[in-house]
């Protein structure tokens, strides 16, 4: 999952007044689905606590079983909910599981993607309640996957299951990919895709992995920003140096990386790297106008981050550098004694993990050729410079003249019972691409977490009022598609 | 301990053809001595396996009971070996063992100071026996803490031991003061001493600590770097966030990290901050030129440590970059995420362990002072940067006209059959400048380990040529002493 990372109390009340009034009373329809599910909410939480203390963190080799664990869950509980052909599916990675039901001839088809796979959970010691032992409190469940995504993912099966529950059918054909990857770049199921798109196919792909605008202001999401990920290894001397004894003589690799990531960035903020900004895309004044009525002020940012300033590359707002622009991060950095107290050496390596953020036209490949070329050039003497590259994604905008769309305005506005806003992401689900390039198929980005709902992050929570219009909305969803 | 970092085959091959004719044989004293530590070898080595069985590591709270255990250790062994007063004597940190022997009238005083608390062992995996389980291996002893400083410590306990065992008494008097906070700055023992000279008060100090020029080349050294070494901490937003989300909008706190250490050097390799250099001592071409005869060609260096070149300051060959020049390096860096596979996250905060060796006239706090402010003055928008003084010690440099000079080198000669050479050193002992003003006598720094032995590294050891020799040398030195 990739968070928006904007909530504003200034927006909620701004939409509240211009749709506030204008809010409808639920149908007949609705309201029997939420009879249905407040009737089962214990019950469903239940097995939301099942599914969440299950440690599927994909990135560790040593959670495989827990990997196997969490497939075989989804089985037994797609197989409960009444869909059919239910199987976990070898790619060259994890499996993914999949799931269908058939029986609507005429009606279009639906693909739902998801993901059993969470990210792993340092730092322990900030957690408040450990990852795996899911807590109920102030109405938000708390555990790693809670929001990202496995809580979404359950909001699917339990809205089919209380459609063939309520009904004795489905209002439309739906095939469910649930992945084991996503979050360390899909690449099992992006491989499989190239040579099975058929058992895939469908006329639109739902995915809820998106947070919303804010509590209680849903979101459509018509882009995605693309990722370069890649590690850096600076190897030095053969072994930890005494800083005594060779302080002054020899390179020492923390300063050779530090240089390195020094050069990403210009005085200004502006990536350094040469071409780099050559494929992205102008974006018209227009769309621009449109991104600051829902973009909280700085001081609200500031705030809610605590940082003293935001920072970035100039010329563009806070939300325009992570929505249309690129961006470098590194996300972690690591060489020689980080223990209590000193250790005078000069370590015989250093390392870093750096990811970029892409956006139209960016392409992944070429980005990581301009990366790598960069971080040679300013390798320093005396080190040995390497890179991996370890995953990627391209970046993705969707057409909103779809009848997909329209049918998710339709199921947010009556269960939030307010119209959603449109908005763009900084972040990145590399299978969006996939399977716009793999499967044709135009893609519905519409998510039930809050920006702050700590996805990557220690006290991962996912707020129950949104578990309650997350059901609401995706049964209507359906419902509607079929009309 | 500090090494050296220079070894040469080339220099021992110069040095034995100078000196290795003039050879004596050794004295009748000198054979009963070596007799006597043949006799005992195996005793002995059983005992030194038991010290180095304790991990007392001072740096990591945990460790508190083992360096008590340490100090029981050697307070049994010192009243064993036939010394008085025997005691552990506390400080506002880690005591220090006290012991003496006093009944030599009209002779000199000696204080011999060593420490019996160790480095951490991490990295642990590169350790190929474990480093508190001691190995004699190729005729050496392979254990954290073999060559710094237990090994050393223990060549002491046991001359002193052999005096009293052959003749009945010491030729001198004699003090040892055995701290226990040597690796974390002798913060304890250097308060103390602000009210106490009077307890350790010398004629001369003794510590073996330092190593041989190399193998068979016994090094006295007369001079030390200084160190100031300080923690940074940078903290960026409140919790980790998500690098899709907010990428491109706030200051990435390795990022700004990266820039601080970056900025430490000017593109030359010089240090880059402001008034650094101006109380830099300058040392004349003579002293310059002897260097060269006991520093080893570049390839020897680079091939030793496995790096593609040197590198430091310009203008200064790379001995000189280490004796005679401060050096700055990062000694540890961590933040973000460090496992496998990636997280995608903006950490909250990002840290380095930063430390300066220090040459005559530079003093700690005016270094320190000038260190914050180039911290601060480099530190970018968006993040608050923190500094923490976590060591400091003055540079030290030796009159080498002493009769302990010559009393040491008399000794070496003897039990190395070659003659010494005469070194600075690029490590630091602050207790060494402490000395030096509280008690105002004149120290001198005859060790017996070697510069590869991996002093604080995995795989320390200790060769057991130089444990034989180095008993014979403490012996001869402790006698020669009262001529």
């Amino acid at each position: 999952m990739s968070m928006l990372g904007w909530t504003t109390y200034a927006t909620i009340y701004a939409i509240f007044q211009r749709y506030g009034s204008e809010a409808k009373h639920m149908s007949t329809f609705s309201q029997s689905l939420h009879r249905y599910f407040e009737a089962h909410e214990d019950e469903h939480l239940k097995e939301l606590i099942e599914f969440l203390r299950i440690p599927s963190i994909s990135t560790l080799e040593e959670h495989h079983k827990d990997i196997n664990a969490a497939c075989s869950w989804l089985i037994n509980k797609l197989t409960i909910a009444g869909l059919e052909n239910v199987q976990a599916i070898e790619t060259d990675g994890y499996p993914f599981v999949y799931a269908d039901w058939l029986h609507a001839p005429g009606k279009p088809t639906v693909l739902i993607y998801g993901h059993y796979d969470v990210q792993p959970v340092d730092p322990i010691e900030l957690w408040e309640s450990p990852p795996f032992s899911p807590v109920v409190q102030d109405d938000k469940i708390y555990a790693r996957g809670a929001t990202d995504d496995k809580g979404q993912v359950f909001l699917h099966i339990k809205a089919i299951e209380a459609l063939l529950a309520l009904t004795g059918e489905l209002p439309i054909n739906i095939k469910c990919c649930i992945e084991g990857e996503e979050e360390v770049g899909s690449f099992g199921l992006t491989k499989w895709l190239e040579n099975n798109q058929e058992l895939l196919a469908a006329d639109f792909i739902v995915i809820s992995d998106t947070p919303l605008m804010q509590q209680g202001i849903p979101a459509i999401c018509y882009a995605v920003r693309g990722l370069c990920a890649l590690q850096i290894d600076v190897q030095g001397p053969q072994m930890d140096l005494h800083s005594g004894g060779y302080g002054g003589a020899v390179s020492n690799p923390i300063h050779a990386l530090a240089k390195i990531i020094q050069s990403f960035h210009d005085e200004s903020g502006k990536i350094a790297i040469d071409g780099f900004y050559d494929d992205v895309l102008h974006i018209d004044v227009e769309e621009r106008n449109q991104f600051s009525t829902v973009a909280p002020p700085d001081e609200y940012l500031m705030n809610q981050l605590g940082v003293p300033h935001l920072y970035g590359e100039p010329g563009y707002t806070a939300i325009e550098r992570t929505w249309i622009r690129p961006a470098i991060d590194t996300n972690g950095i690591y060489g020689g004694f980080s223990g209590e107290g000193t250790k005078t050496i000069i370590p015989s390596s250093a390392h870093a993990k750096v990811s970029i953020r892409l956006v139209p036209d960016q392409k992944p490949k070429q980005v990581f050729e301009q990366l790598e070329a960069h971080i040679q050039l300013h390798a320093m003497p005396g080190v040995i410079v390497t890179t991996t590259r370890v995953d990627e994604g391209l970046p993705y905008v969707a057409s909103l003249d779809h009848v997909a769309v329209q049918a998710a305005h339709y199921a947010y506005q009556e269960a939030y019972q307010v119209e959603p806003v449109y908005i763009r992401m900084g972040g990145s689900i590399p299978i969006v691409s996939t399977f716009s390039e793999q499967l044709n198929a135009p893609i519905i980005l519409m998510g039930f977490g809050l920006p702050d709902e700590q996805a990557h992050a220690p006290n991962e929570h996912f707020h129950l009022d949104n578990f309650r219009k997350g059901l609401l909305t995706l049964a209507l969803f359906f419902t509607q598609l079929a009309q």
